[in-house]
């Protein structure tokens, strides 16, 4: 069964990682760079708090409209396609061969397969579907699960980095502590997201590592010198 | 000349559709968010400004590595279904009659279809990679053209709502002007985001509206409670 290495990760996981890597990553940066610029810890509780608030809307209320566009794009080009193969048959039929021209295949098995597979509409159609158009059925409630997972991974993400500031008064002490625990979380997330997505775990840990601590990193220096 | 009612819009609108969507709404948010906390327009500007940097770095470099990450993945599936129609090509001639055999076609017509592709190893396993693995060759060069796009498209969209604030001392004085700029951009984005993605523009526009404000509402709400 050589098939199984070619399985991609499920799609809850996949938002889950959408979610936490913008969650562990944004927020983070942003309180790294007040942290430069004030000292109490309660403003940058304040904005980090704002920040995932906002950013968990956009980004799973953003999912839950994609997810539903794609829905409404899928059914709105079904319907064209089966209105196309009874108005205008023999044009579908000529989509069909130029799919297998593209193959090499020759015109002669290019009519048997267009005539064979005119014969049952729903597979005709759904082959029309995915390998001319490229479309995928989507999964029904696909874009309210998407929502949530999304937002409730970008809300646990976010708080990770944000959690020292609500025990430590001084900003930039906080700061220390957020960046150890943030890092630690950054790697192991992108361990378990490499592992998942079949990527070389280590490698993949420190590239997530890299854009967080690079995104802190700038958005401290750009805070302390608008602070002057 | 049907086909053209199927176009997709361009990687690049694309790219630009992704950064400036949550350039737009989530910065807003969190200056939005602040402004109900602090007077003064100086800490939201500086907020405002970290988070930009985060958020742009964040994405573009997000979408950097993903573009990477999607190429290697292709190429070492590519190396692999060589490999694997030199080795087990009985067992791929078998792959490939599945994917017919999905469709209807009869035991015959999957034969033939697999014998004559066959004969050309790069078609073979071009198909292999498409129809089988779901995988589109990605362009060269197109994971850092996407990183700069979305990353200064964020930069762009970020900056609109954050620009009152500049010069407006107060901060509740400078979110009047804030929402009042940045839901005219909301719209008009909104607008030609679904003109260019092929949905109803209107509707589509006001979907993008509706999240700005619900973001920048909830943060705002957020910041109020916990400040209060």
């Amino acid at each position: 069964m050589h098939h199984e290495h070619h399985l991609r990760s499920s799609d809850t996981i996949r938002d889950i990682v959408i979610g936490m890597s913008d969650g562990l990553t944004v927020p983070f940066a942003l309180a790294a760079g007040l942290s430069g610029a004030v000292a109490k810890s309660g403003i940058v509780v304040t904005a980090g708090i704002a920040e995932i608030v906002a950013g968990s809307i956009a980004m799973g209320l953003g999912g839950f409209l994609a997810g539903r566009t794609e829905a409404d794009h899928y059914n709105s080009e079904l319907k064209r396609e089966y209105d196309e193969i009874e108005r205008v048959p023999e044009e579908e039929k000529k989509e069909v061969k130029e799919v297998f021209a593209d193959f090499g295949l020759s015109p002669a098995l290019q009519n048997q397969i267009a005539d064979e597979m005119a014969k049952d509409k729903d597979k005709w159609v759904d082959f029309m579907m995915r390998y001319e158009l490229g479309l995928e059925k989507p999964e029904a409630n696909r874009a309210t699960q998407s929502a949530l997972t999304i937002g409730i991974s970008y809300v646990i993400g976010g708080i990770i980095p944000l959690s020292p500031y609500f025990f430590v008064a001084n900003s930039q002490q906080a700061l220390y502590y957020s960046c150890a625990v943030t890092m630690v979380c950054l790697f192991v997330f992108g361990y378990f997201k490499s592992k998942v997505t079949g990527q070389p775990a280590v490698a993949g840990a420190l590239k997530v590592l890299l854009i967080g601590a690079l995104a802190a990193a700038a958005a401290f220096a750009m805070a302390k010198l608008i602070n002057g």
